[in-house]
């Protein structure tokens, strides 16, 4: 069997780049996950995309995705017990279509960053090829939406999250940083001095918000415009780039 | 003047996404930067997509570009002297079709990314606005290509260059680096213990080379057969992946 993991970017249905559409059509089951009512825009987003796309639903198969048991004290053992259990969902959800010889995941962003499914995948049974369409990932949605750069001229930046940030500071040797699913404004408990934020929620999606400025007038703004967003949505998907002047 | 910055990928026509598709249409104008003789195939590359895209060549305009001064002995003023120089033949090219009003120019990867077309387009003069249209770029080509992830579970990434890993060595506080823009193997001054890469050349290309292991087994080999395609095609453009355990 072959499995297609296919990044379809962050919500634009117009991030689909060529080769992820080719790829859909050489599906013959395309999973899409359900996650509950909090973000059903998401699976609908998927959904509408195979309609575009596929013409009809006839390849769409659903399925509930299981939630991570808060009770275990270590992260990546619950990380790990929740991989297990969203393989064995993909598993029933394929065995219903017994036909099926290649199965596409639309995967928001792109499969390499921050997301499971490779290591889900790599959990079925049986003689399994996986293949990767990259797609647009939250990171660069954000920085082409505000027309800036990723990197200053020669310069690195880091990929982190909100908990690191949290629990760690700003890290040593590079001054920009991209900061992805961090709940809690993790910017907040930063020294503001000479750092510039630019953030950006449901980027590439209609209901984009953007903000950026110096983090120390930016910062408090945005935590009350993330939290306005997440009322009046149900739910949100946020990142940020901070970056240090020297 | 509207001027759209087109990510368009690492060289698979099929990078194009829909959104990159209907920036191209929008144009009047397309810059093509030509760069001698030894990337001919990356400015033929994007005269070809031209032509795929709009159907004829009549919106094209090439423009040679210029070399950097490798008498200055200062890194970010040759930087940006050169950028300079690059933004006076923009606007050479610019003169010739007085009717334009929206120029696009092709980026390779994202414009984000360890590219100058924003600092450039930021030295047009008169009343300029720039828009960004994000595209593949080669860390995410090259761990689909592989079939891994940028990131370990909960764990951040450093995307930097062959100069600062030269210079700086492995940097502290994270165990996943992307490596750019490195012409001279900077992973072999590294200790390999304990260290994997993940190579590629001409990602997203018909010439596409991959190579991963052990950095102790796998550098040595990684740096012949870097060689050998350079010499081979002329040029090379490559990217790695290096990851520690811990």
């Amino acid at each position: 069997m072959d499995i297609l993991l296919i990044g379809i970017g962050t919500g634009n249905p117009e991030h689909l780049t060529l080769q992820a559409i080719r790829a859909m059509k050489r599906a013959d089951l395309v999973l899409i996950p359900r996650k509950g009512d909090d973000k059903a825009d998401l699976s609908a987003l998927r959904r509408a995309i195979c309609l575009e796309v596929l013409g009809d639903d006839s390849r769409i198969a659903e399925f509930d995705m299981p939630v991570r048991d808060p009770a275990n004290p270590s992260y990546l053992s619950r990380v790990s017990d929740w991989h297990d259990a969203i393989a064995a969902r993909w598993a029933d959800a394929i065995a219903t279509r017994p036909q099926a010889e290649v199965v596409a995941l639309l995967v928001w962003g792109d499969p390499a960053l921050y997301d499971s499914s490779l290591r889900i995948a790599a959990r079925l049974a049986g003689e399994v090829t996986v293949s990767v369409v990259p797609g647009l990932m939250s990171p660069q949605v954000l920085t082409a939406a505000h027309g800036i750069a990723l990197n200053d001229i020669g310069a690195p930046f880091l990929v982190t999250t909100g908990r690191r940030l949290r629990n760690e500071g700003w890290p040593g040797g590079v001054d920009t940083l991209v900061v992805m699913l961090d709940g809690d404004c993790s910017f907040a408990a930063l020294d503001p001095e000479g750092v510039t934020i630019w953030w950006g929620a449901y980027v590439g999606m209609e209901n984009q918000i953007l903000d950026h400025g110096p983090l120390a007038e930016a910062g408090p703004r945005i935590r009350e415009r993330r939290e306005a967003a997440r009322a009046a949505h149900g739910w949100i998907m946020d990142i940020y780039l901070l970056r240090r002047s020297r």
